[in-house]
Parts: structure tokens; C-alpha cells; sequence
């Protein structure tokens, strides 16, 4: 090396870390600003192993409080992965408003690897690739800084890198036999790494940094979350606009069209009522033991008679295997995260059943109508819920919806009855009249909502009740011919 | 059978009918009471493998609002089990106020089976006694109903259940090689359940159902429960008394007491800094392969300079395998659950290090000093936090308490300077102030927190903070020390 060179390099390498030196500094100001805003950032960091992904990380955070960030490295289980869909842990995993969540790999590392050790197929991959971009853009959408990095090695580098990390006892148990096998099969990786990123680049980027020379990668990183905190500072939080999807639509009628005079006997009711809650509690059985996930949505008004319909679907279930969840307004830590990522952390594990007591179309009617949302968040939601549907049945859900639909004389006696009866009194509170007042307006956001989300994966059904027999009888014969369906199709 | 004999089994099995439905129907009543009181209830089934645990829950819940409860089944991984202690996933599934768990088995089938399996030592079973009793007792004096029953059969019963399972597909699959084990193992089994329920029925009393007429089960647990709320809801919520317990307490001085004049030089903290933060580095490594967790407490008054303390501690860790964890007011989901839920549901897995920001001390600080529990309430928490932290260390954990000091007057300057330095104004509330004002109280209560729970297993330091230099120096000195010496006993 000519001793010119020599100089320059060290001047370059003086040059880095005084610009890296700058950018941290740069960072730790922002700090107060990111929690102040509320600006919650995703930094994900995936590569090829013996890439230095972790001494990356190292570098980005060094001056940051640990009390503004985290790390998370999902260490997906075979175990887990088989019971949840493959997002759930990256969903969970999200940052609140004000922090930010370093992925040690992510999303991207579990397709790719997934994908070449043929554990999904390529209609299963391609399912993927496809969530991962609805998830990315949600979170853009929704206000998130999303950051992706991908830290490049050459095949030489990274053997270079294993034999070094190989021949030193403090540090050979960090290599794997997954890390090897990546090694010998660098080629077939580089394509698939290359072409997921093609995939999944056009809503948010990604960013290749050279990993070869750790100093300047770090220094490239910082750079560009510098940057991307700056901006987002200074245009405020980002909020996505409504987009078109065509997704399949089922139709659905208006609720004024919908004739609530059907109605049971007793006798008819009781009989029924014995044999269909049989027939339940046998597929209960079977869906548990081939591990089909189900998702029973309850919606409906006021006193309509979800608490009864949601007893007598539970009461044949074995207990062990179901949950009711009853969604009341969100909480600090919920409020304070994209607002589905409260179902995704209650999502059941496959087998079981989950019965949430109202869901995430809260969005769309409770939120759209008090102003908890913004009016591009609500008609974004459309769409990001029939997208979070999908992903559930890709996993292997069966995902049903009732609107369980009353009129309003029937809901004003109902009220009468509870204000009336002193064991009933508990269920009528003072909102419950003031929702009645806005019947109209909730009644056209009911109708845009069922108009919009019924998909063939994940359709709703209307759920006459002004007689709740009658309504309870409807259900259990949807879920079972549901559930029936799904077990077939799982036989097949 | 004589004609007598069978018109009284008739007559016999119709009144169990009958007292059944009526008490089903009590416990129907009692719903809305116990969700206006914000009664927790845990009924813990344990019992023989075919008992019929599964359809004694089921029988109980028959009539109840899905709303109002819960049946956890916990399945212990391996993997699960080595991470957390053996108490985690119960103490994490504990019911919020105004509801039922049901343990369909739990913390006693945990302790039966891993010691008959050799998987835990005699040493290892008797703690878990131990922790069994303090786990329930905290539970009860802190207002949950615990109901334990087990249900009991014979080995001549067990065998002619698991032979009717096995003889039909459709419920082959529930009989598992361990409960084939049990079988044989039956007379080993019964002298362990027999001594468990012996060891662990003092304070909350175990309740043998005999489950051979699953009826008559169902019914004798039906009067038991029932009988327990009907009680609970009579009395009041229990708040638990004070109790003396003889933990071996270490010797601490008064903070009046405390010499806050040690400094440092710049020279001499940047020369120790970098060789202690190497040091901590390369002791991360071993702590993360050999599995040790490590939890780090901090406590102190405001800016005291907990936060900058964090940092250099933080800073050589591997971002991958520590977690910083601020602890807040809590929220409902939290207020809702015994207090250390919390903290019992934020444990890191083993070989991580958390670093708590704030912790279950409040109870004793803040929550008392605000009246925010009752006088029982924090008078017992000492106690309830030694055993806690004892349960923490039998894990394997490294418990390191740190109460960061400083006197009113640097705090007054700190505050000051925080004041008048615009980027700093965040850090500085009112509350701060108003807590400055009740200086002479928390000092005592602080003073009564360190004497009472400073313990050999997770003692506190005291850290001079005057210097926040000193300061730091000081803490990872600590931290150190107590990671090389775990790291000898593990090689030991």
C-alpha cells in the first residue's frame, strides 16, 4: 500500500467516527422531542449472519437512554410458529408512542430461511410477502417511523468471519449450524434475500449497507435514522390516506332491509337449542385436536343479546379450550400502540376458540363517531381490517362476524326492562342512552362497515334478535357449519 | 341390588340433581356482586390423571357469564420451564377483580410430578413448598377467594377410566404416556399428593372430593364454592394482617447516617468507567451462556441520577439481552391484580438482564405514603417482597437492590438546573416538587424499607449520588462483583 493511501484511509476513518460521533449526538437530541411527539420508530435490522447486526445495533444506541428503546430478537420456536400466525410475535413486538424497537432480524430473516428449508410452501411464502407489506404499510400508516436495513457480506467475508468467531472458544457458540448452512447455501440465499426485497421495497424502502466495513455501516445507519427522526419531527405524525384494495366482497343488505320478525317457540328453541349444542361441543372436540384456530366477532347494539348468544355458543365448549374476551375502551399502553395490535396479543392459539365481545370495528363505529380517530384512520381501517382478517385465515383461521341486529323499540323496552329490574340494573349505564340518541348516525357507519368487510374468509352475518332464541339458534348453526366446513377442509 | 337399595341411589341422585341446579343458580345470583365488589376468585382443580377434573370445571361453569371467568390449563415446556420461575406462568394467570380462574391443575401437579420424575432435587421441592405457601397466602391476604380441591379416585378407578379413554378413538388421545406412568406409579403418587396437600394446607386449607361419582363431585364442589363467595361477599374483601417472619436481615445504616461527600476526578471515573464497563461486557457473555438471570432494582429520590446511572450500566450489555423496564403508575389491568403481577408478569427470561426503573417498592413508598393501600397492606408488603425476591434467587437469579442518595439540597440544585436548561424542563414535574416536600416522610419510610428487606440473597446498596461520578463507579462495582461470584458458583 502506498503510503498516500495509507493516509487517506486513516483520514476517511477519522471522518467516519467524527461524523457518527455527530449523528449519535444528534440522536440523543431528538430524544425528547420523539417522546414529547409521541413518535414511536421501528428499526429493522436483518443480514446475513456474522454481519454484525448486533455490534450495529450496539452503535446506534450507545447514547440513547435505555429507557427510550428496546431490542427484541425474536427466537421463533417450532412450537410457537405452528400456533400463531407467523406476524404475531413482530405485531406484539411493536414500540409504544415515543420509543423505539430495534428487531435483532425479524419478518424478513423468518420468510427467507423459512422459505429455503422448505417449510412453507411457495404459495405459503407468497401469502407472506404479502402481509409483510400490508403490516409495513399499516404501521407507516399509522404513524410509525419504519426503518429497514439489511447488512450486506460477501461469501468470502462471512467465512472469514465464521472461521474467525469458530477458532476462539469465548466466541464459537455464537455460530450455528443454521449460520453454516446459510454459508454453503450463500448463493440460493442471496437470490431469495434479494428478491424478498424486491418484493416488499415499493412501500417501505429498504436500505443495503456495505457490512464489510463495520464503521462506515454504522455510520450509513445513523445517517439515515437521523434522518428519517428529523423529518418525521418536523412534518408531524404521519397519517395514511384511504387507499383502494379489491378485496372480494360479499353482499350484504341494509340494516333497515332486514325483516326481524323471524321468531322461535319454546319447544322449537329447547329442542334445537339440546341438539346443536351437541353437535358444537363434538367439533370442539376435533377442531382442537387438528389445531384450528377460531375467531367468533360479536358486534351488535346495545342490549341486542350478545351476552346470552355468547353463553350459549360457550356453555358445549370445553372450557379448556375458549376464551371470551370482552373488549372494553382501550387502556394507556393500548392507546398508545397501532390500534390492532390490542387483538393481536389476545389472539388464540390454534386449536382454541376465541369469542371476542365486541372487536376491532370499534374503529369504525365507536372511534369514527366520537372523533377518537382521525376521519383518514377510519376509512383506512376498512381495508387494514380485511387485511388482518386474510392473515388470519391464511393461518388456518375460521373467522366469523355477527352483527347481532335489534330494532329500536325493541332496544327501548329492553332498557325499560333493565332499568326496571334491579339484578339488571348493572347493564345500563348512562352511555348506553346516549348511544341510543345517535341510532341513525351509528346505523349508516354500521351499514358502511358491513357493506366493506364482509369477505369471503372473514363474512359477517346478520343475527335477527329482536327474539334472542331465535337469534342464538342462527348462530350455532353458522358456527357449526362453519367449523364443519373447516374440518373437512382440513381432512382433505 | 335390593329393590330399597335402588329407590334410594334414585332418590339420592335426584336430590344431588336437584341441590346442584340450586346452587349453580346461587352462584348465578352472586355474579353481579361479585363483579360490583371486584372479588377475585381462584379455584385450583388438582387430581388424578381420568378424575374427571376437565368435567368438574365444566360443571361449575355451566350457568356462569363467560364474561365473568377464566380456565387456564398450564402446559410447561420444557424450554418455558428453565427460563422463568416455576411460579411465573400461575402468577401471570391470575384473575383480575370481579373474576374466576380456574386452574385446571396447577402449581401442586407441577411439584408432584417433577419430583417423582427426579426432574427437580428433594432441596428444589421443598423450596417450592415453601413458595406454594407464601404464593397463596399473598394471594389471600390480598383479597382472593382461593378455593384448592382435588379430586381423588382410586388406582382400580383410574385404571377402568383410562381403559374406557383408550378402547375409543375419538378420546384415545386424551391419555398420555405420563399419566400411563402415573398409573403404575399410583401408590408413589398418592403419598406425594397426600404429603403435598399436608405441606401446603395450613394456611389455605386443600378440599378431597372423591371423584369416583362425578355428580356427588360436582356437588361438593359447587357447596364449597359457593359457600366461599357467599362468605367473601358477606365480610368484605380480606385484607391479610402482618405477620412476623424471621428472614435473616443484613445490618443498614440510617440515609441521615450516610457519608455523601465521596468524588471522583474526571480522570480517575473515565479510567475506571472504561475498565469496569469492559469488564461488565465480557461478564454479559457469560452470564447470557450459562443462563443466569439477572434483575437490577432502582430506587431514589428524584434526580438522584438514577437514569444516568442505568446508562452506564446499560451501555456494555448486549442490546439482545437486557431490557430496561420503567415502571409507572399503574394502569387498571394492573390496579386490577395483586400488585407484584406486574412485576411477576415483566421477569426476564434467564440469561437476560433487567433493569427495573422504579419497582414493587412503591408499595411501601409511594403507595403508602398516598394512601393508595392500606396500612396491612404495606406493613405486610416487606414480607410479601422478601419471600418474592427469595423465590426470585432460588430461580437462580442475581438480585441487586440500589437506592440512589442524594441530600435536599443537591436535589434542590439539580431540580434548579433542570428548571432553567429548556431540554431538561421534561425531567421536572410537579410532582416532584410536591414530593420534595415530603422529604422527612418518605425518609422514613425509606429508612423502614431498607431495614426490613435488605436480605443476604437481594440485599440493597446504598449509593452516595452527591457525585454521580462516585456514584456510578460504585454501582458497577456491585454489579460486578456479583456477577463474577455467580458466575464461580455456577462453575461450582
Amino acid at each position: 500500500m502506498k503510503k498516500e493511501d495509507k493516509v487517506s484511509r486513516k483520514e476517511e476513518s477519522a471522518a467516519v467516527k467524527a461524523e457518527s460521533k455527530a449523528l449519535r449526538e444528534k440522536l440523543t437530541g431528538f430524544q425528547q422531542a420523539i417522546r414529547a411527539k409521541g413518535l414511536p420508530v421501528i428499526v429493522l435490522v436483518e443480514g446475513w449472519a456474522a454481519a454484525g447486526k448486533g455490534g450495529l445495533i450496539n452503535e446506534l444506541i450507545s447514547e440513547i437512554d435505555p429507557r427510550f428503546y428496546n431490542v427484541t430478537t425474536t427466537v421463533v420456536t417450532p412450537e410457537a410458529e405452528a400456533r400463531y400466525p407467523f406476524l404475531y410475535p413482530y405485531a406484539g413486538a411493536i414500540p409504544e408512542n415515543g420509543k423505539i424497537m430495534f428487531y435483532d432480524s425479524g419478518w424478513m430473516e423468518d420468510c427467507v430461511r423459512k422459505v429455503l428449508h422448505r417449510d412453507i410452501t411457495k404459495e405459503q411464502y407468497k401469502a407472506r410477502i404479502r402481509s409483510v407489506n400490508e403490516f409495513e404499510r399499516q404501521l407507516r400508516d399509522g404513524g410509525y417511523v419504519v426503518l429497514k436495513l439489511f447488512l450486506d457480506i460477501s461469501q468470502g467475508e462471512q467465512r472469514r468471519r465464521m472461521d474467525a468467531l469458530l477458532s476462539d472458544y469465548e466466541t464459537a457458540w455464537r455460530v450455528t449450524g443454521e449460520d453454516l448452512w446459510q454459508q454453503r447455501e450463500y448463493k440460493a440465499f442471496r437470490e431469495t434475500y434479494e428478491a424478498f426485497m424486491d418484493k416488499t421495497g415499493k412501500t417501505v424502502p429498504w436500505h443495503v449497507l456495505d457490512g464489510s466495513d463495520r464503521k462506515k455501516a454504522a455510520r450509513d445507519a445513523l445517517r439515515l435514522l437521523v434522518g428519517q427522526i428529523e423529518q418525521a419531527l418536523e412534518a408531524g405524525r404521519y397519517v395514511g390516506k384511504p387507499f383502494k384494495e379489491r378485496f372480494p366482497l360479499l353482499p350484504m343488505p341494509k340494516l333497515a332491509a332486514v325483516d326481524l320478525s323471524p321468531a322461535l317457540t319454546d319447544e322449537e328453541y329447547q329442542k334445537e337449542l339440546k341438539k346443536l349444542q351437541k353437535r358444537l361441543g363434538e367439533l370442539h372436540n376435533v377442531i382442537y385436536r387438528r389445531k384450528i384456530p377460531v375467531i367468533l366477532c360479536y358486534e351488535g347494539w346495545d342490549a341486542a343479546g350478545k351476552g346470552g348468544n355468547i353463553r350459549r355458543i360457550a356453555k358445549p365448549l370445553d372450557p379448556r379450550g375458549f376464551d371470551v374476551i370482552p373488549i372494553a375502551s382501550p387502556e394507556a399502553h393500548e392507546l398508545n400502540r397501532q390500534y390492532l395490535w390490542r387483538f393481536w396479543t389476545r389472539l388464540p392459539r390454534s386449536g382454541h376458540v376465541c369469542i371476542f365481545d365486541r372487536t376491532w370495528y370499534g374503529r369504525v363505529m365507536v372511534e369514527r363517531l366520537e372523533g377518537f380517530c382521525s376521519e383518514d384512520d377510519w376509512q383506512r381501517a376498512y381495508n387494514e381490517i380485511n387485511e388482518f382478517e386474510r392473515q388470519l385465515t391464511e393461518w388456518g383461521a375460521v373467522v366469523l362476524k355477527f352483527w347481532i341486529q335489534i330494532d329500536q323499540d325493541t332496544q327501548l323496552a329492553r332498557f325499560n326492562d333493565r332499568q326496571n329490574t334491579p339484578e339488571k340494573q348493572w347493564k345500563l349505564t348512562e352511555e348506553d342512552w346516549r348511544n341510543r340518541e345517535k341510532w341513525p348516525q351509528y346505523e349508516e357507519a354500521i351499514d358502511e362497515m358491513l357493506q366493506k368487510t364482509s369477505t369471503e374468509n372473514a363474512p359477517w352475518f346478520i343475527i335477527e334478535s329482536n327474539d334472542k332464541k331465535y337469534a342464538r339458534i342462527k348462530t350455532l348453526r353458522i358456527v357449526i357449519d362453519a367449523l364443519e366446513k373447516a374440518c373437512e377442509d382440513h381432512l382433505g
